[in-house]
C-alpha cells in the first residue's frame, strides 16, 4: 500500500469534492491506495449516515464507490502509461455512469472496505468494479465507468 | 401535488435516513410528491456538495435519486392497491440496485428537479426511472429497483 493516497495527488483547485476532496472539511475525504493489482479504500461511517437504524444509507455507499472508482481510474491510467501519479500531463477522471447492487444491509458501526478492480482501460475511459465489504460480508457491488476530464475544464 | 410528502408517512423509527428521514437533522430530508402519474422532488444543493468547483458531486445525485426512487416505489405500491399512503399494512421499500448516468455537470447553485416514472410494479418490487434536471438541462438519469422491506425488519 502506497503512503500517499490517490486523492492527495489531485490539484488543490480540484480537491473540494464532498466525497474525496482533501480540502472539503465537511466532506467524506475518502483515501484510496494500490493494493497489488487492486485498489483499496477504508471508510468508517458516522452515526448519522443511517438508513434504517443500525445500517448505512445507500447514498453513502454509492458516494464512496463513485469516488473510489474515479480515484482508481486515475491511478490506473497513470500506471498504464508507466508514469508516476501526479506527473504531467495530469490524468483526472469523472463518472459517466455508476451502478450499485445492494446485496445486504451494511452495518453502520463497522469499517467498510472497498476493493477496486480495473476491468477495462482505454485512452480516455476506465471501468472499475468495486466490492464493498463490512466484516466478513460483501454488502454491495458497484461498477464505475469513468471518463477522463477534458483539458479545457482546467482541473488538472 | 399532495401536501404531505411520501416521506412524511414513514413511521418515526424508520425516519432517520440521511437522504430522506424527516428526523435526521444532519441529513438531506428530501420530500417527494405525486405530480399526476409521475413523482417529483425538488432539492437545492448546499455549497459544500461540490464535485469540481460550481458543480454537484455525483454521490449527492445518486443519493437523491435513490431516496426519491424508494419513496416513489412506496407511493406507487399504495396507489396500485387502491389504498391511501400510510394505511396498514404499511408498504416500505429499500433499494436493490441503483444505476445513474451522468449526462452533464449539475450546477450547484440551481434547484434540482427529480421526476420519477414508475416503469414496473410487481407484488414486492417496483422499478422507478428518474430524471434529474437543473434549469433547462437534464443532467442525470437514474433507475432504482426497489424491493419491499420484509415485515420481520419491523420498519413499518
Amino acid at each position: 500500500m502506497s503512503e500517499k493516497a490517490f486523492q492527495d495527488y489531485y490539484a488543490d483547485h480540484s480537491s473540494h469534492c464532498y466525497g474525496c476532496g482533501r480540502l472539503n472539511d465537511q466532506g467524506l475525504k475518502i483515501k484510496s491506495f494500490w493494493d497489488g493489482e487492486n485498489t483499496i479504500c477504508r471508510f468508517t461511517p458516522k452515526s448519522f449516515h443511517t438508513a434504517i437504524p443500525g445500517y448505512v444509507y445507500g447514498g453513502l455507499i454509492a458516494s464512496v464507490i463513485d469516488c473510489h472508482g474515479t480515484g482508481s481510474a486515475s491511478a490506473a491510467a497513470y500506471r498504464h502509461q508507466g508514469r508516476q501519479m501526479g506527473t504531467k500531463p495530469k490524468l483526472r477522471f469523472v463518472t459517466a455512469s455508476l451502478k450499485v447492487d445492494y446485496l445486504k444491509p451494511t452495518p453502520i458501526d463497522t469499517e467498510m472496505i472497498l476493493r477496486g478492480t480495473i476491468v477495462e482501460i482505454k485512452e480516455r475511459k476506465v471501468v472499475v468494479k468495486v466490492t464493498l465489504s463490512a466484516g466478513d460480508n460483501v454488502c454491495a457491488r458497484g461498477e464505475v465507468v469513468a471518463v477522463q476530464v477534458p483539458e479545457h475544464w482546467g482541473l488538472t
